[in-house]
């Protein structure tokens, strides 16, 4: 099943819909029942040894943010390494859902190695579900068949272009592109390349105006693909600062072309697709654990899964109460089913 | 009276809230009267010889957008100086009021003089109203009083600094600024300018990921100001072609920072503000004139001017026509009371 942001075009020049998305996205997944063994109304409850005993014993597999939820930067939140390798020795089966397109699938599965997070060396990064390699799985579905070779204009990294490589697609565009000319009349007599049939945007630390020049020129040309990888807004550093995230280059984009881009990343349902069609998942005895509400939760809340929100991360608690408290519908849909201060918190349940 | 986006916080990811924005807008201005008077039902006719004499004699000044209305690139529309010359010698009051933030005012008169549009040459300027101008006047009102010298960052033109510069505002950030180092902890141990109280974004071929990434830190500071010169999404180059506009740039840092920027240009109130106070307007006898719905004929309707539109620049008929067929009232509003295939259809009128 297609993204719900897939095929809508921009016909005004700020609607960019997630509410109308958050409201179809709240719509799904028939949650009533779960609810009513989780939180009921007072959802987003601790995740007490009780509840942990019976979440764990209707799931069989678990997805997991990375960043915030298993690692910040280079280093592993501590007893988390310990609690993915109980849950594997409980024969639970994990996945890493991430929206980073900085890195392959396999950079990540050696980072989760090096970190102590174990998993299945063969085959290297069967676990990981990162916006790189998932751009690249959509891009290939969707560029099957042309007449020319399949190549996109990418605004992302090597990692995202080492991606689409390996599934035969090629780019160009990665990296610095400077601005030459002065004016709009030598920006538009930049050369094109003819080949490319998709514009591709993720976190790209050269975007610039030339880049964004190019992609809007590509977009121009009829059936022209536009994917983001993902719509973050900040990408955090450590100490609670940030960086901008793909999402705000893609609206610069969007917002030139009044074209809406194809999303891959949480919370788009694309992503999860990509995990159902390798794991053959069971949503309802699935759980997604984040530690963002507007990706990871809101995910698991489309796609019927169970909802863990882990505090290390970006969302507090405050924000759930917010949501919560919210008379916006699409706010009141980014509450988790339970929290837990740290994934950490789950060894004690896991070692009865 | 400040523009309606003014210190509005974006709450939520996506709330752009222009919706609601052109809903407040169309709410103003009592235009009842008027829509009788000019196409009541059937609004936006053809301004006949017999209604423009009606208009005409019911106005004291006429506004005009530039690009697309007066001339294209560096060619005076056909017929628009003699246009403007007869305006002129009926003792019509005119004011220029254009979103391009990349002129000064001086530099926006010596073209009107260069491409015969005539106009007083004492003061220089006097009678245009651009988003470089207007920027800096907002900007002394909002910072007056500060303990330090006020300094802006801003991601623009030359021509946006000098007209702060003009009202004793300095500035950092115009032109290229590469990125140093490989990361984010790099890209955030960039040095800031602790004088700057300010962040302006208007068109800036130079905007990159290093610039978005400093004015995001500069935003973070308690009462930093988040300035826009305009929302234009794209600028028209000749041969129906554009580039990317303001709008795109300040939405990404609006979508990283959270925050929503306060807007100078059309259709924000505050440029039409800027002319009513060096003018003394009335709107009632006041009539813009410009080529796009969403700028020029949605601030003339959020202002109670008479709008005219002129089909020598962005919007079509074919436009007007989707507003009016929209059930979306904020559509609804972006159309004017009259059109005209070019402002020199005014000639025969001018000269009975």
């Amino acid at each position: 099943m297609p993204s719900p942001r897939l095929g809508l075009l921009l016909l005004e020049r700020s609607p960019f819909l997630l509410n109308k998305y958050l409201a179809w996205a709240g719509g799904l997944g028939g949650r009533a029942g779960w609810a009513a063994t989780a939180g009921g109304d007072g959802r987003c409850v601790r995740l007490s040894a009780h509840r942990a005993r019976r979440l764990l014993a209707s799931v069989d597999t678990l997805l997991f943010d990375c960043d915030g939820v298993l690692w910040r930067g280079e280093s592993a939140v501590p007893g988390a390494p310990e609690a993915l390798s109980a849950l594997r020795a409980q024969g639970k089966r994990l996945g890493f859902v991430t929206n980073n397109s900085s890195q392959t699938r396999v950079a990540y599965a050696e980072k989760l190695q090096r970190l102590g997070f174990g998993g299945p060396a063969e085959p290297a990064g069967h676990e990981v579900f990162c916006t790189a390699y998932c751009t690249a799985l959509y891009l290939r579905q969707r560029l099957e068949g042309g007449e020319v070779p399949a190549k996109a204009y990418v605004l992302g990294s090597p990692a995202l272009a080492a991606e689409l490589e390996a599934v035969g697609i090629s780019s160009v565009g990665v990296g610095p592109e400077p601005l030459r000319g002065v004016g709009p009349g030598d920006w538009l007599a930049e050369p094109l390349d003819s080949g490319v049939g998709a514009v591709v945007v993720g976190f790209d630390p050269h975007f610039s105006f030339a880049k964004l020049t190019k992609a809007v020129r590509y977009l121009q040309q009829p059936g022209c693909l536009f994917v983001g990888t993902n719509m973050d807004n900040r990408n955090p550093v450590e100490g609670g600062r940030y960086v901008a995230g793909a999402g705000c280059l893609v609206r610069a984009v969007e917002t030139a072309t009044q074209r809406q881009a194809e999303i891959i990343g949480k919370p788009s349902r694309f992503i999860f697709d990509c995990v159902t069609k390798e794991f053959g998942l069971n949503p309802d005895r699935t759980a997604m654990v984040g530690d963002r509400l507007d990706t990871d939760i809101l995910l698991g809340v489309t796609c019927g899964l169970k909802t863990i929100l882990t505090l290390t991360g970006v969302s507090s608690l405050e924000d759930v109460k917010g949501n919560q408290q919210s008379d916006c519908s699409s706010r009141n849909k980014m509450v988790p089913d339970f929290y837990v201060d740290s994934i950490a918190d789950l060894i004690p349940v896991l070692q009865d």
